[in-house]
């Protein structure tokens, strides 16, 4: 509130002639007749009020998928700070996907963000009577998993590099920031590929630190259906740059074994082969990587595997692979077998049920994933270990409401206080999905906000520990927006329009410790 | 206020629990945890309440030009209705330009709308380092003109027509509803043509009703420079459909005579030949019609001729030409020169300035339209002889701030009351615009906004009589937004975010009579 009045005197004093709602209401329309033109500043009313009054600051990033672009608002003016449309720069299959934003002293002043894109046949599992693909738009670049750098220089937004272009890595789901915001990891579940990233500064390319692809081999290999129920092996192999010309050879949708992302909580489409591609049965489904705070430690995201592989980020080796499904094995070994180019394999005796997304802890004492389908559930590993070989599974959130596939469990944030984890909990389309609120300290579901709205997916925690912010994309097609509630009281504070499919957000970290609860230790 | 509290009610007997923030408040965390989860509807809290409190009712319908798509808002609720994006439908170069929303008794179930578009080298004027020109995107569908007739229907929003498409009559700027609701008219000020088209009921497609174009013939031809100013002929021809096809060869580029569209404020390019094109010297800028509200006659606008020729929709005859200048008459004869196609002449002794955007008072007997640049004022003509050949200009509105070309008086609509006219008033790139008011009946301005936001553009007002929307655009790469204030007491009530862009608005009319303060008697 006193930052809210605070302002207001600052425009006064540069000259705005801001008139409370109440003093200017005793004008009366004739008495104003009298006089000249009456000037206002615009900086002031009800809602401008409420604005600054509740967020004083936060500008949240949100990619709007199949809307093509990505949008940055003042939370504080309720304003459009910047946008950026990737069509415009001749994309012609732009789905703005994730993102993750770099920190910034001062985001109103200038930032920077990774922003990947789907592309391809991912335009056409949504319904849409288009002709797109007919028309050829969907080859050379409408293939997408480009991932565009983007700056915003305190005034617009300007693509400045796709990653994919430089380094021939192209990966078009999640993007996570290192916890010490000197790079970035990048998956993609169609590929089943991951790669790092450094930060370049200035005019510089970003270059792939390491790359990795992770293959399933089942154990009964008579159909798809047992593929992954009846076990198998986890293949994870390090990708070679082609020395002759610097760069891999995997842009657009080259390495592709699915010719569509699995939607969430489609897994079982694969198991059915109702998701087309060049090599479904080897899928992993490797569609994201999260950080351990400690700055080491990356967990590779295989929802395919129900599993987590603990990448060792100072020698580039995986450690440990956790294992979600409950009545399983919670760390399994992973044993070298090759070199030139390394491998690794990870046996499973069978996989109870996929899992999908993950987080750590902003304390890096817990890592949950969540277990999707088959079973309804979060486990949740004591990850204090400074040994991921050690770290154990040693609970589960459950709830009564989470029987059968729907509602489930799916994306994770947790408070600034770290006394809570938020989760996003997914109902399908039509239906309205929800965000509950879990005790981080004895894992119970404490809280569950109903009907938020169709298909909620990210949450971003305003990092003065007021707030959550939860996005709601609307199946790409149906109503969409941003739910607002309280992190410590956990009472709803009302909504924000969400401009067309936005189903990502975070807040731009103005401290490098924001990255804790930020898209880096969770998605 | 009432009208909140009564929603709040109905959702507590359907069932949702509704706790007021104060209440809630008291229910301590500790408290919380001794039970079971706690179950809350997301209707309700600060923001929540103050958006109901203040907008009822409405859905604010806005394209994002350069975003590329188009957006419904409830303005209650504060999320977003629905959305469509155009590149979705394989169009490589959609900016959603113009739009205009067909009334709906219950906007929440279905309406439809006309939204023109834009394409071509239009992307190419805002500064963005892309190469989409290269890539041959601009080309084909890229060359924009298309004339999307969306429809919601209740949960999502589908493109059923290309009107441009249908017809051959491809048309980049306002759309236009006739009073009656029953068609629209198009314009474009690249090829300075406009058509009439009716309204399809079912799966009919559109049909043209009416074609025109406009050609300039300058009296002195030795140099652009004085093309306009030195006077000439205005010809307005009716264009012949191909009775072989049946369709007009109007797509796309076809008939283009400049290459990129005239941006605000940009005639003067023309005399000086900064923009390129087949035919700059016969152009006469005819991007709009308004129409007045008594449903007859049609204001076709001529930005380059400072005038808007009178169409009788009776029998598709123009009738009168306003003029605009200070200093020039007022009403110029039209007289027919020919037949097979027939065709109409106004002579024009000199053009002292161009002349933009246009409307009606909703009670049809005034009409404004902006003299720009070389003159910086409003004339006011009235219109409430029956005979358009006997309307006058009776008066200008003028302000001490209107000296030079900037701040330069926009676009304009009026408030429910029909007491005030409010104009956006642009200033150049990237200094924030203004909203003004001026008194419908003295025609002084009564009321400035200041430093409301870079480029502010078209308005819109609830039909409630409550509230004026400004867009603003951040001329496609500044900061965006909505700014809110009230139609009587002309208070500010804050910003709404505008996710990209977006450069138009309107409020989707419940009533065929909201038309007349919509987007068909103004621009």
């Amino acid at each position: 509130m006193s930052g809210s009045i605070d302002r207001r005197r600052l425009f006064q004093l540069l000259g705005g002639s801001v008139i409370g709602g109440g003093a200017y209401a005793g004008l009366g329309y004739a008495a104003r007749q009298e006089r000249k033109a009456e000037e206002n500043d615009c900086r002031g009313g009800k809602l401008w009020d409420l604005h600054h009054d509740l967020f004083g600051s936060g500008i949240l990033l949100s990619p709007q998928k199949l809307g093509g672009g990505t949008h940055a608002v003042d939370l504080a003016t309720n304003r459009t700070l910047a946008w950026i449309s990737y069509w415009n720069y001749g994309d012609t299959c732009p789905i703005s996907h994730h993102l993750a934003a770099y920190p910034s002293d001062d985001p109103r002043k200038g930032f920077e963000f990774i922003n990947s894109t789907q592309g391809g046949e991912n335009v056409l599992i949504y319904g849409i009577p288009t002709r797109i693909k007919e028309k050829g738009l969907l080859e050379g670049n409408g293939q997408g998993n480009h991932l565009y750098r983007v700056r915003y220089d305190g005034a617009q937004m300007t693509l400045v590099e796709d990653v994919a272009e430089s380094t021939g890595i192209g990966l078009g789901v999640h993007t996570v920031i290192y916890p010490d915001a000197q790079g970035f990891a990048g998956a993609d579940g169609q590929k089943d590929i991951t790669a790092f990233f450094d930060r370049p500064r200035g005019t510089e390319k970003t270059k792939v630190q390491m790359a990795f692809r992770g293959d399933w081999k089942a154990k009964d290999t008579s159909s798809l259906e047992r593929a992954w129920l009846g076990g198998g092996t986890l293949r994870f192999t390090r990708l070679v740059e082609p020395s002759e010309t610097g760069k891999y050879e995997l842009e657009g949708s080259k390495g592709n074994k699915i010719n569509w992302e699995m939607a969430p909580m489609s897994e079982l489409l694969v198991e059915r082969g109702q998701i087309p591609g060049d090599s479904p049965s080897s899928l992993t489904g490797l569609d994201a990587v999260v950080h351990h705070p400690g700055n080491r430690w990356s967990a590779v995201i295989l929802r395919m595997c129900s599993a987590a592989l603990i990448v060792d980020r100072a020698n580039w080796e995986p450690v440990a692979c956790l294992h979600m499904p409950k009545g399983s094995p919670g760390n399994l070994p992973v044993k070298k077998v090759g070199s030139g180019p390394d491998a690794w394999e990870v046996t499973f005796d069978d996989v109870k049920n996929p899992a999908h997304e993950a987080g750590f802890s902003p304390d890096g004492k817990s890592f949950v994933m969540m277990n999707n389908l088959r079973q309804n559930n979060i486990p949740v590993f004591d990850t204090s270990d400074p040994d991921p070989r050690r770290w154990k599974k040693v609970t589960y959130v459950e709830d009564p409401d989470w029987t059968g596939q729907y509602p489930s469990p799916f994306h994770l944030c947790f408070s600034m206080d770290r006394t809570k984890m938020f989760l996003s909990v997914l109902a399908p389309k039509p239906r309205d999905s929800e965000v509950w609120v879990v005790d981080a300290r004895t894992w119970k579901v404490i809280k569950k906000f109903r009907n938020v709205g169709p298909d909620c997916q990210t949450m971003a925690v305003s990092y003065d520990g007021k707030y959550v912010f939860q996005i709601f994309s609307g199946f790409q097609r149906l109503s969409c927006g941003l739910f607002v509630f309280t992190q410590d009281t956990l009472e709803p504070v009302g909504y924000f329009p969400n401009f067309g499919g936005h189903h990502d957000c975070v807040v731009v970290p103005t401290k490098v410790e924001h990255l804790l609860n930020s898209r880096c230790t969770t998605l």
